[in-house]
């Protein structure tokens, strides 16, 4: 499928790692060459890392260690300790690495882009920009589980499901997936789970854009799904119809064209297919949307909507469905519903997902969204309302009709009748020189084929940009040469776009039947912010209800809620990254090159591995690929049939969907009364197994926050028994400098950069999920079908849309690694692991904590129980929402065990926030007992009512036998600082009987 | 003093702004050259004004008018309306104009700095960069005239003044002042007035920056101050001991040498004369501060904090000084006080300035501070600590020393035996080569005069850097050249630097009797906010306690708080507007001077003047440079004894204030009953002063709010008796596309850009105030020391440290007017006056309006009498307060009439917005009725005991006479949107009787 180029590769991986190698250290050591040197004061570590060098003999004391290295000792296995710096060189500064990015950065070539392709230029509106991408208080929040401290952006994530409900006139949207590929995946899965799974045909019209379809036949491979792909307008639907499930049209199409699909829709439902329809957001707001001429599932990016291109990630892909699939939604849905109170309130809806996904049953392990680029999009068309919306796309439009007759004018041949804003234009004598001429005026056109180009205009194309466009058609191609000196040449380009223009005025490309009658952004939500002052507030006031890093630790057990430091930030939005198209020439994009050769040889190295592949743009996704590069090792090795995969009962509950989404047999494997993997259950399911064993999948340390010794012997069992060693790599936070999976043992290891490597997480996503991999397994990592020249023969298909993911935010993981260096990185681990230590120490006395190892240590988080509260009916979820009192985020409630919490405070949290927690901790320990001893009732005490929002502290009347004082201040520290949940406990069941995903209306929202 | 260059000038100007006038039209007109064409869609205008187009006929019919044009018809009168569109153009679009000024910004070369001079280079910490001075949160806030709602700015203003009290040594320290040049002239002027102008002489030594002592003499000869500028160690002090009041050193001094100047200061105290010292904030991290060895008086700027060049501004001074002069403390000065609960409490200390000021007894007229860069500097120590700080100064002072001693190993002749930062080296061949030499390698030096080159190191200097500067000496001159050829000259610096920098290690530059014992900065913020997790947190802590326009309204008559666009703030924290040194060659700030010259035309089209000067920093510095050209003019004519100033009692109080500082006589002009100023009055002192006639002092629209009819008269009586008409531009904001001041017949008017034109005002500054000027009054303009080829011959000395002022920040009324164009900069006079209109008719039926033309318009703001409420105990300080508790700002109270709020909503305000506080105001008055009723009593009701805190409400007795729901939520939508105060009514009295100005002590805050 891919061009075979594994030996050009292995050159240039070879190359690379040996230039990294020496890249670093050299400089460094060039300045260390001098006796003495003047080196940089602004260690980046120490502002990275929360304890301060005084606090840790204090701190090493509480959890009973000498030193630091004791302190590693002791947590981690010495079997598995390696004590070799990384390969990673010095530390660098802060300004120092700013200056060095921005000359990397500016290797990248900016471009006008007409190349499409799902991908468009936009204008990110500078107050959306500063207020949400740039903004902390945006960025760092983390996936709103808890819905009390999360209305601001569950608010705009439900703007945006209305945004998408409204443009697609479908009923039901999600509230983002991660790429247009995937989502085409998850639609054609959702078809299958509609048929049953009983039906295993897909068809899929040809004029989809070439990534979709590529990330499909993946996904589609690993169900053993049968993709067929042909013409909708010729293929003989009916020969398949009986295993046909449904089918896979865009509107409008790859090529530019829009076509009437009613009728292929009518003669699909009749075969009781479904209909899946990917479009464009801009475009709908002009034409017929898909759920009104009868698709049943309609899906694209809402990149356009004010998110930059960014090498092709991250964007919000959405998704939109009819009532009947609603409950089968892939991804999150916010849905609206009351709180303890009575008044409306917003959360997730149907289920909190991540390590509640339904395990071998999905057909989906999708955990992370695109929220943050989700909220850009919905605000902008908050910021431009459905009037401004419809203004840009009938000036894209019209400048399109401008260029298609002007280009006719021309003598070009323009192919498409039908369009909205791509044209496809034919040149008969080859498209080289006219590619190359552009290329030279800064131009990137779209190469359909040896004869063909596409150009799709944008918002950001202006009146010279046309001029200039077709002044390059002019030039290039024989006859348009002849006829511009006939005209005088100079000038020819604006002459021809005034008569064009003057016609577009009155013209449209779009078919009169498809064209919108209906209206669409009605809620004032759309109708209110656009004076930039208004929408300022309206960001503000959102964001003010959300609780982030800028107010107080989230210490989540299984995600790192780390700092994202600024200057990791800061390179994200310099237009040298923002500008540059997935599918731009590979010699314009090398500042990208670099980065991402240098980050792939900085992971790794941290994960001991051969090579990564940085194309999966979730954990999830990545640990799908990893499995994949599993089966395909095994066929390469005539050892198809592999396909069991042994998986802890412990396990993330992606793990058994990833697994099953690779075409595998999950077998679980016991884990003993301490928490750790039962070795002799593993030898025996593995020997069981042995002629059909595929993998493990084991997350190390534990999803029980424990470094377990035997983790070596388990690679040695699987190894011995013929199976490869996945490493779930979410816990990699206390290995980084440690140790390293690939030397332990892993075949393959995925890496949430969005944990480890500090990319925030943006209030639901984005994340990326690179995948490490040994040498054996390297030929199989991702290709990519645009880019033949980093796919290998042997390569499998995308799993996501752009050739290397998330593109635009790994310059906050490279920056992380080069600004901690070496020893800053083993220190973040060594911190993360004492200040996990240190909080265990401190609540030990009152809570029973839950796994350790011999030691008596945790690594980097630790499970607190709530069960021997049950007695007198506090849950878990009582003390969580109570610390929403307290001024925290809660800890993860209820995995991996039932009904406790598990806390992980990473290593950025300092030794006065821990204690803060602590005595939070310790405090509600307290209040408990107050219920135990009687003296507060167990159905009503200040933890079974948590949270107190202001609106309940301050009602007028109060008869609730704990004082407003003990309810919203109970220790002293919060009268100077206290952030206020909005909502008082949320009703997830009532929320999920009466299922309402889009804006409630202003008079609904009144009457609660 | 200045080079002669005025013809040169002249004829620039005129080509400048022929090109201008061309320049934008011509882009346009060739766009619209073609018949149809595509128009950006974005037009700002829609965003900077709040009403939206079909909002208009509604607001229009409120207030009795039919049109926009009728009603500018009915609010300005006929003889002085302009209804010519502005020269300014079309209005640019968003992303084209960042474009373009990017291209404009590329222009100023970036270069590594050794200049000095009170300049130097510094690294911005990335959180402090992002969270403040990117950040609404911070640079929207007005200054915290309501300390209720602005504790947190408040608290980082006291660490400010903390910081500086620690480091010079002396007990009390101000919020900041504009720059080091205006700090000396302060200084020189405390120590006037302590010497009850009784002594008239005052000793500059002669190593001081040349700016300072120019801007210094420039103030001085307003007051008619003798400055002895001579060598401290030489001079005969003992001469004129009788007339001298002080004396003015520089510790480091401007050639970087350090001096022990105690033997000095005793002679001067034996003399009964006071000893300011200028001097720098990161050496005092090394040497014993000013305080410890007898300075009454320190100074300088805190720019090297963290707070980019800029290209000279703007930047925060500081200035400290003895107990015994606190009570004279020009500027603004932060106390700790109690609230209402008796909880300690921030606010502004001694007065409320601004309009309070002390009039012609005033030697200052300051009323703007630097608070968003003085907050930026306290931040950076904060982020350091005391550690941190010293170990920036001793690897500064470490890499100076290496510096000198590797230049001295070459042969080199420097002259420095004690520095700090700062060495200055002879080369008696001439510098010229050397300057070169060193630019070609993008290096600048100070060229200290033909033979001297002084170099001056920073925080930002690399080893690198040394290595490269030391090369370039080597190169530069021919006993180094000589040298190095002996060694082999490559590497050579490398070389030198190494052996250096190991001697550095242990040598010390410093005297030995000045090495500072003292501890600095003990105080917990400066120990705890280490880590960037801990720093963002209180820097997001401290914005969250601050009401700004992120949150609402901020209806401020007599200041215009409208919107600081996103767009308008980008090109701020650009490098290459952030990294030039103001004393860098012209020809490298390119960049600069064409966004200057446009700046300069776009405010003369404005207000129909013929040249602008850029430098004032602050409103109050223009109307000090406006009266000075004023004089100036009348000295060239023969007239100098013209002296007295006319000014409407109605004026602002640094109107008379600035008239002293220029040397005038103030007589005071009356207003008739309707608040006219009374013409029969104004024409009978005008006469009478004929002969000694200055000129006349006058706001328009006035103070009241009102375009008064008679203008034209009032400026035609003024120039019949010889006078000039200075235009106080405070309210230009109601003027700008409609009339002009230059046309009606003012002479000079200043401009407040951060009110007209969009500077935000950073929680209390930077301000900038430009004078523009008619064609007569252009030579006298203020000059500049460092740059003669912008300093005519008959220019007056410079008022601001820099020669263009805060240039930094000029890019952003420069994008305002170019987003705007002609068309929106009237759109938007015509919205504010719309706005202020229909607020005024929302409220006239329930409060006394004061003040209207005869059509019964006001112009952009309107005045609300509270003394109705006087016999109920409501004064308008309750009103203010109580707009707090539903969410406010309040209008500026009591001025310019006691017991009344002025309100300016200005153009950028929603109707929503507009409605939400006309309803509050509405709320308030109905509460008033209540106490009016006795259904409340006078002495305890939500009046008098607003603002609310959470704390107060929250309490759990509650015994007032009103619910908790009417102290909190006296309207419904503040259950949705609530702003809380986070400290009840502060006791200003209680903290000016018991002044503190530093942070108080963790135990002194527990107490409270």
């Amino acid at each position: 499928m891919f061009a075979t180029t594994s030996a050009v590769r292995r050159a240039t991986a070879a190359a690379m790692r040996a230039g990294m190698r020496r890249a670093t250290p050299v400089r460094s050591t060039a300045v260390r060459a001098s006796l003495a040197t003047f080196q940089p004061l602004d260690t980046f570590a120490r502002r990275h890392n929360g304890p301060r060098e005084a606090q840790l003999a204090g701190m090493l004391e509480q959890v009973g260690c000498k030193t630091v290295d004791d302190l590693i000792a002791r947590a981690v296995p010495a079997s598995i300790r390696r004590d070799a710096p990384l390969a990673l060189g010095e530390p660098r500064a802060e300004a120092e690495l700013l200056r060095d990015l921005k000359q990397i950065a500016s290797k990248n070539k900016l471009m006008k882009n007409y190349i499409g392709q799902g991908y468009y230029g936009t204008t990110v509106p500078a107050v959306i920009l500063r207020n949400v991408l740039e903004n902390p208080g945006w960025y760092t929040q983390y996936t709103p589980y808890q819905p009390e401290i999360s209305q601001g952006r569950l608010e705009s994530l439900l703007n945006y499901q209305t945004m998408v409900t409204d443009l697609t006139g479908l009923p039901v949207a999600n509230a983002s997936l991660l790429d247009e590929g995937t989502a085409a995946a998850e639609a054609m899965l959702m078809c299958w789970s509609a048929a049953k799974r009983a039906k295993n045909t897909f068809f899929v019209d040809a004029n989809v854009f070439p990534q979709t379809l590529a990330v499909l036949q993946t996904r589609a491979e690993g169900f053993g799904i049968k993709v067929v792909v042909g013409d909708y307008q010729t293929f003989d639907i009916d020969a398949i119809k009986d295993d046909l499930m449904g089918a896979l049209v865009q509107y409008p199409a790859a090529d530019g064209s829009i076509h009437d699909l009613k009728a292929f829709t009518a003669k699909l439902h009749a075969h009781k297919a479904q209909v899946c329809c990917a479009t464009d957001l801009l475009a709908l707001t002009l034409l017929t949307p898909p759920g009104e001429w009868g698709a049943d599932i309609a899906f694209g990016s809402a990149q356009r909507f004010g998110v930059p291109l960014g090498y092709g990630g991250p964007h919000a892909a959405f998704f939109a469905c009819g009532d009947a699939h609603k409950r089968r939604m892939p991804g999150r849905l916010v849905g609206v519903t009351r709180d303890a109170q009575g008044r409306k309130a917003y959360r997730l809806a149907l289920q909190t997902r991540e390590q509640h996904i339904r395990r071998e049953k999905a057909t989906s392990n999708i955990c992370t969204a695109q929220a943050l680029l989700a909220n850009m999009a919905a605000m902008y068309a908050v910021y431009h309302g459905p009037e401004g919306l419809k203004a840009i796309a009938k000036q894209v439009h019209a400048m399109t009709v401008a260029l298609a007759r002007a280009l006719t004018a021309q003598g070009h041949q323009v192919d498409s009748k039908h369009f909205f804003d791509t044209i496809t234009v034919t040149v008969p004598s080859g498209v080289k020189p006219l590619v190359a001429l552009a290329e030279e005026n800064g131009i990137n056109l779209c190469v359909r084929s040896a004869t063909q180009v596409g150009v799709s205009l944008d918002e950001t194309t202006t009146h010279e940009d046309l001029v200039q466009l077709i002044d390059v058609f002019a030039q290039a191609t024989p006859q348009a040469q002849y006829l511009a000196s006939t005209t005088g040449a100079s000038g020819a380009g604006r002459a021809e776009l005034s008569t064009a223009a003057a016609e577009a005025a009155t013209l449209s490309a779009l078919p009169a039947g498809l064209v919108r009658t209906s209206a669409i952004l009605t809620h004032p939500v759309f109708n209110t912010y656009h004076s930039e002052t208004e929408m300022l507030r309206y960001i503000r006031h959102l964001e003010s209800k959300d609780l982030s890093l800028c107010n107080a630790m989230i210490p989540l057990g299984s995600c790192t809620m780390k700092l994202n430091a600024t200057v990791e930030m800061i390179p994200v939005t310099w237009p040298e990254f923002g500008n540059v198209h997935p599918f731009a020439p590979a010699h314009q994009a090398q500042g990208y090159a670099t980065l991402i050769q240098e980050l792939e040889y900085a992971l790794a190295e941290c994960t001991g591995f051969a090579r990564v592949s940085l194309q999966p743009n979730s954990g999830a996704q990545g640990e799908y690929a990893g499995l994949r590069v599993i089966r395909a090792h095994h066929a390469a090795n005539g050892e198809a049939h592999r396909d069991v995969c042994l998986i802890p009962v412990s396990a993330h509950g992606t793990n058994p969907a990833s697994a099953a989404m690779a075409g595998m047999r999950v077998v679980a494997v016991a884990c003993d009364a301490k928490g750790n993997l039962d070795l002799a259950d593993l030898k025996a399911k593995a020997e069981k197994h042995a002629k059909e064993l595929a993998c493990i999948m084991v997350t190390y340390p534990s999803t029980f926050g424990v470094f377990e010794d035997g983790i070596k012997q388990v690679c040695e069992i699987v190894h011995a028994n013929g199976g490869q060693v996945y490493l779930d790599g979410a816990n990699l936070n206390a290995q980084i400098g440690v140790c390293r999976p690939g030397d332990y043992g892993a075949d393959v290891c995925h890496l949430n950069l969005h944990k480890t490597f500090c990319i925030p997480h943006g209030g639901g996503g984005p994340g990326v999920g690179p995948i490490g991999v040994a040498a054996h397994l390297a030929p199989y990592l991702p290709g990519h079908p645009l880019r033949p020249d980093i796919s290998t023969s042997q390569a499998m298909g995308p799993v996501a849309a752009a050739p290397y993911g998330s593109a635009s935010i790994l310059p906050i993981s490279w920056a992380y690694i080069k600004l901690m260096g070496a020893s800053g990185l083993r220190s973040a681990t060594a911190m993360a692991i004492l200040n996990a230590n240190y909080l265990k120490a401190r609540l030990e006395g009152a809570y029973k904590v839950l796994y350790a190892n011999e030691a008596g240590m945790c690594a980097h988080e630790f499970i607190v129980d709530a069960r021997p509260f049950s007695a007198v009916g506090i849950e878990a979820v009582d003390i969580a929402k109570r610390l929403h009192d307290y001024g925290f985020h809660s800890p993860t409630m209820s995995w991996p065990v039932a009904n406790t919490l598990m806390i992980e405070p990473t290593e950025s949290e300092s030794l006065a926030e821990l204690d803060r927690f602590a005595d939070a901790m310790l405090a509600i320990r307290e209040e408990i007992r107050k219920i135990e001893s009687g003296a507060w009732p167990k159905e009503n005490n200040p933890l079974v009512n948590a949270p107190h929002p202001a609106s309940v502290v301050l009602a007028d009347k109060w008869d609730r036998p704990y004082t407003r004082t003990e309810a919203a201040f109970p220790v002293a520290g919060l009268r100077e600082r206290k952030f206020w949940p909005t909502v008082a406990r949320v009703d997830d069941a009532f929320g999920d009987k009466h299922l309402v995903c889009t804006c409630p209306s202003v008079e609904e929202m009144a009457e609660a």
